[in-house]
């Protein structure tokens, strides 16, 4: 049967591994879909000088060319795949792609999480696919399962490590002892974050990659700037010295749960999390997403977060269902988003979400300071778990902790902020969320 | 938009479960799908008598028949879901359905196992869908991964737990140090085990599930009764005793590998896997699968195995998917086996399959022991790891454990077999593999 033409705009990372595959991995493909699935035009900044070697390997005859455009005009292309990353030129080209009536696979999470349900209704309109399993946690096809295999279930919350570095980061600062900087200056030096880790770090890749997941899951649209977000810069080794001593690990945890009919509570922000949950065991750059259903009750996925080859499954699996669409004449049948439209939606505020709280503090030692902080948590109606300190800590930077009851987290904020004040305090209080409920598989 | 039209075959568990899922969940399945899924037929056997709550509470108007031709055979119903089980009735309730031009979604493992390959190309043939999510690991959505989610994949090997009955059974005598026959009989009274339980602990259950997902990793077609198959009956609270000795614990497996460029190597059996793995946090009737592919690298899926809810859920994602396919004019083209045909294949021997190896003796204690054991393994060229047991044990029957370096499968069989003859073995030997390279995630 004749082949499915397939163009690819970006060769960087993702570019190269996805080329790599559908080269190394062609018969086997050919055997899914019962057609072959064909490179026909490539294109990148670099396409001519310094390609990459899955690229340099392709025939003479497949179109190599500097210029997007004359990938989305070749009328031989039936599918793009717009691997270039950021947020305006990939925008034009997905516009241009879908408006020259070809579909589209793309590993864009900013574009998909901010601007993705208007580009579907584009790509519905036009009669064409658009898919991005590779948007979320590269290796783990999360896109797939939520868009097919539990989509008879309702969503109830959803807790994934989302960001790789992050995980790499804590995972290490954990093993080691390592502060957060030393780590840091590590994954940068090994390519594992990037120069300017803001990104990874403060949690802003994690919260578009939540925003696409709810969207699947609850058939809203959430725009990422509305969800929580802290990241992991202040957490310090100490914190996972305190974390074992309580059965407890730290991570970086995007959480987004229903509450009553129609709300959701949102998040990204480190958190305690029990060293026997399977989320506890996800180590390194690998990333994981904990599911609880309404009826198929909780799943778990695991897998790497990123790299080229695993996202580059994710880009191939895509373009293997969009070819199979466009040959059975079902292009543009099946939502990226798993919902034909997206409701648009506000995330609660999480001064709602009520958890168990962690708080550690840096203090100058002196007497009175748990009489004073107990005072204000007891103003507050917080009442107190534990308190925790470790020996052989220096009496002017000393780190203890105070773990809470369930408290909503608008009244631990408050408590914080009326703490801030206190003289003794060398920093500003971390305050991490107990996760709990997460599964052991018990 | 007009509503797809389901008949529901079967009322049992998964057929109770599924209807309540569809009435439960229908404002968000037509938000998926962008039009309602109706259930217009049922039919079981009771269904009269004593129907189900979720069936008693359909509207009027929905036709109820003790005869399963009604459903098949009603000119209004778009999708049939197969749910009685066993293989001979279920296969005629298929092919009439198919024969009748209706799209198929069924549970039945056994059946698609043995010839889900021919029913695939009746359905391709006729131009209808065939679906069966719900076949392997319930809660687990397996097929939509392999399928759909990691399709650009090349699966190298697949390391499962595949049955929740025998995963509670061995887990809760690791919990509890008791006898195999005490958990079953326990088991079975909580109804979690059948009053013959042959096909759960003896591997078989497993064993089909097995042949499904190889057949859509591998693209070929395997016959469950050429899967070389083992069941829990011989594991002993001791073994668990020993296997935390060495770092592991026991878990029914059921693992397949490529070797070469076309072998398949394909097991059930018990096996050693190491504390450490995220597979060894699989407790009670939880499923899961390890997934290691070619570009991919390592994946892990985990999820309920089993009951009314969670299989439901497969049953109607599998109705979600089959309702879009008909209704964008594609049924047909996605194969439920993820690949257009099946290649015939034998697994190869796994007598060639190399692993470490754990061997439990039971003896009547007496001089020269290990030195008439350890003189056969020298005979064989089999290096011995080490030998352990635990103080205190019974001298007329004794346990001891010798493990053994990585040897092919089939030279420690010769081995073992030789041993059968020494007079002062009570039992035959356990000969467990050691499973390695399961993945904690770093």
């Amino acid at each position: 049967m004749t082949a499915v033409n397939v163009g690819i705009i970006g060769l960087g990372n993702v570019g190269g591994g996805t080329l790599e595959i559908l080269t190394g991995n062609a018969a086997a493909i050919e055997a899914r879909l019962g057609f072959p699935l064909r490179v026909r035009a490539i294109s990148s900044r670099s396409v001519l000088q310094a390609p990459p070697a899955a690229a340099a390997a392709l025939p003479a005859d497949v179109r190599r060319s500097t210029d997007w455009r004359d990938v989305v005009d070749d009328p031989e292309i039936q599918i793009v795949a717009e691997l270039i990353g950021g947020t305006s030129v990939a925008a034009e080209v997905i516009e241009a792609a879908i408006a020259a009536g070809k579909s589209v696979v793309t590993a864009n999470k900013e574009l998909m999480a901010q601007r993705g349900a208007e580009l579907w209704a584009a790509a519905a309109r036009a009669g064409v696919s658009l898919a991005m399993e590779a948007t979320v946690a590269g290796g783990i096809p999360i896109h797939a399962v939520l868009r097919e295999g539990i989509a008879g279930d309702r969503v109830q919350s959803m807790v994934g490590i989302l960001n790789g570095t992050c995980n790499y980061i804590l995972t290490e600062m954990e093993r080691r002892g390592d502060s957060f900087e030393t780590v840091l200056a590590e994954a940068q030096a090994l390519g594992y974050a990037e120069a300017d880790p803001s990104a990874d770090v403060d949690g802003l890749d994690a919260r578009s990659k939540l925003a696409l997941l709810a969207a699947l899951a609850f058939g809203t649209r959430i725009r990422p700037a509305e969800i929580h977000v802290e990241g992991i810069r202040r957490v310090r080794s100490v914190d996972f010295s305190y974390a074992r001593r309580l059965g407890q690990t730290v991570r970086l945890i995007g959480s987004a749960e229903r509450v009553g009919d129609d709300g959701l509570l949102l998040s990204v922000q480190p958190a305690l999390i029990p060293e026997g949950a399977i989320l506890a065991h996800v180590q390194g750059a690998y990333n994981a997403v904990w599911v609880r259903g309404a009826w198929g009750q909780d799943t778990f996925y695991y897998g790497r977060g990123a790299g080229p080859a695993p996202t580059g499954v994710a880009v191939v699996s895509d373009l293997i269902r969009a070819a199979r669409e466009l040959r059975a004449g079902a292009a543009g049948a099946l939502s990226p988003f798993a919902h034909t439209t997206l409701a648009e939606e506000s995330p609660r505020s999480i001064r709602e979400r009520i958890r168990p709280w962690y708080l550690r503090f840096r203090v100058r030692d002196q007497p009175g300071i748990i009489a004073a902080l107990a005072a204000i948590l007891a103003q507050s109606g917080i009442g107190i778990d534990a308190v925790l300190q470790l020996p052989g800590e220096e009496k002017a930077d000393l780190p203890f902790v105070i773990t809470l009851e369930p408290t909503a987290t608008g009244v631990v904020q408050d408590a914080v902020a009326t703490m801030g004040r206190l003289d003794f305090l060398v920093d500003e209080p971390l305050v991490l969320p107990m996760e709990a409920g997460l599964g052991t598989g018990a």
